[in-house]
């Protein structure tokens, strides 16, 4: 590996090598605002519990246009199942290898060099740019964005427009854009029954038994049909659990652990009333609890999603698709201020699995269409 | 406690007091065969693995009458909750108070003490008197009745009649005699799935979302009518689990263990093909794996059965009622050989809880039905 790579792939590796397993930053973001210092940026971070933030600012004026990130990385697995090391960063046949090559360190340096091109060839430009970086968003996301976003909006500090840098493309770079996620609501039931010996079930009543009807009916409800920018609501049961492990007692309760994915044809309130409709009509008598993991959000065509897809256009010469599937994203905290959110970023094809790894190619690219996008914006 | 007791209540105090918790027999068989060493019985001891076994018999004519038993018991729990030490064998009130005092250490005292005043009584009668006496019956009962069993048809020797004393009696001694029992017979079940994203249904395959409907179908169906000895076979699910404990991970496979409770009127083959019938009707990809606990047994009403029901009317006045109901017994080794099998014991109330106990009074009694059932047999 003694050729020379572009910034991008140089930054990119240097970001890899630093292993920050979720929560950790291992550094990254020092290396980071180092350069966003360098460009003027006011830098500040945050750290809560034990999640290092930033928020770097240039700039008062609007519009206000914020790249958006994490440093943190998911676990590594079993590492002797990598080709080649997870922290190494090393590049063979045109592909950057490591953990968080693509899920998105990947991004982050091309955020970073495309903001360093910008202000060199526009060092007067309109507005302003900020950077909003996490080391949890792989993790609880309790210390990380949330609270970035609290502090802002406790001093009325606002952003017009962000791109969050999360790998969305599918085949090729820019095939995918997101302009909107799923809301996200998970439930946690207990049916309760009578325990006893199986042996005498008219003295007990199976949770298990009665449970069965009213969890098909949930399985197969149609929830809504989704529009035009939403797939239709899904709804799918993660956890099952019940008996004590004897072979030859009826437990007395059965707990369930089910999710709903859902467009913004629904609320999470509907939702839960639709839910307990069912579980009375099937007469269970139960206990539920809600986690409200995270409300569905869209950004409609408008400036933003209109200069993403000409940029991708221009670089690569595709036609981005915007999408609002998959899971959920730190974009969903941002986009509750009324900040427009886009979420562009490299093909993720091999994120969270062994041989995570990212085109340099297609990072350069990255870079590309990251300044254009400034350019189009603040220009 | 200075009174003095019965013969019988003396011999089950003595035996409570040996705290032989399964598979231990803590000397209680030692105690027995002694005595019945001294009736002119030939006693053989058997150990197996863990368990002790006796197979003692008087005569080798026929019709050989068995009394047939066991000397382990139930762990005691937590000991601060018995109102009286567990292994004491306090008397309060008429009652006898420890653990195995009505399961089956009373019963135990009770075909001993009935034996020895036959003999006394008969010393020419006909036929011959056996005692097989377990302690692995509490326990996996591997190494215990069925064992004997084994041995004894290895040798061609054949019991005719058998009377296991458990705790069949329901309100009153006597009320209840166990005719047969149900058969039990465990399916393990895996439904397979593939596991994947909740974000992303289409790439998975639920299998608890598969299952349900399965589920509903098993335990909703009618297996059989039961006949005028077996109530319906009855099939409860005891135990499920699915799920990576992750909120958001669809689970790639879903174990369910169920059991059934069957009749004379169905085989466990039968049931084996019904239930992958149902569950090939869904459509599920499945591994399933079976335990046949037990076989049904039945003794028709005849000489044993008819004996029996007179013995208990003339000593407690109560028309007896046969049943076929609750879970299985050793009595189920001793039946397939062929052999006549009845179960009469005390009061079951408080088997297998803290405080367990026995009225005196009727352990008295069932030595004295147990005696007039060996008179009416063998004389
Ligand atoms: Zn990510
Ligand atoms: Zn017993």
């Amino acid at each position: 590996m003694s050729e020379t790579h572009s910034e991008v792939v140089a930054l990119a590796r240097a970001l890899i090598q630093r292993p920050s397993v979720t929560p950790e930053d291992a550094g990254c973001q020092a290396m980071i605002n180092a350069r966003l210092s360098a460009l003027g940026f006011n830098v500040e971070e945050h750290f809560f519990v034990d999640t290092l933030n930033t928020w770097a600012r240039k700039g008062s004026e609007g519009p206000h246009f914020c790249f958006a990130g994490h440093t943190d990385v998911v676990p590594v697995g079993n590492e002797r199942d990598w080709r080649y090391p997870p922290f190494s960063g090393e590049i063979h046949d045109g592909m950057l290898h490591g953990r968080g090559a693509a899920d998105m360190k990947g991004s982050l340096a091309a955020m970073v060099v495309a903001t360093e091109r910008f202000i060199a060839r526009f060092p007067n430009h309109k507005g302003s740019i900020s950077f909003l970086i996490t080391s949890d968003e792989e993790g609880p996301f309790i210390n990380g964005t949330t609270k970035v976003v609290d502090l802002l909006e406790a001093r009325d500090e606002k952003i017009d427009m962000c791109l969050v840098g999360e790998p969305s493309s599918r085949d090729s770079l820019g095939d995918v854009v997101k302009n909107g996620r799923r809301g996200s609501l998970t439930g946690h039931l207990t049916i309760k029954g009578i325990q006893g010996h199986v042996a005498y079930p008219h003295l007990a009543r199976n949770p298990i038994h009665q449970s069965t009807p009213a969890l098909t009916e949930l399985s197969t409800t149609q929830w809504d049909q989704g529009n035009a920018f939403f797939p239709a609501t899904s709804f799918q049961i993660s956890n099952i659990h019940g008996g004590t492990g004897a072979g030859n007692v009826i437990p007395g309760s059965l707990d369930v652990q089910f999710n709903f994915r859902f467009s913004t044809e629904v609320t999470a309130e509907q939702l839960k009333v639709r839910v307990c409709e069912i579980l009375d009509k099937h007469g269970l008598d139960y206990d539920l609890h809600w986690t409200l993991n995270g409300l569905p959000f869209l950004t409609e065509p408008g400036p933003l999603l209109n200069v993403t897809l000409d940029a991708i256009k221009t670089v690569t010469g595709i036609d981005a698709n915007p999408e609002t599937t998959g899971g959920t994203s730190d974009g969903r905290f941002i986009a509750q201020t009324g900040c427009k959110v886009i979420e562009l970023g490299p093909v993720n094809a091999t994120i969270h699995q062994v041989n995570e790894c990212v085109s340099t190619e297609s990072l350069d690219q990255l870079a590309e269409i990251y300044e254009l996008i400034l350019e189009k914006l603040l220009t």
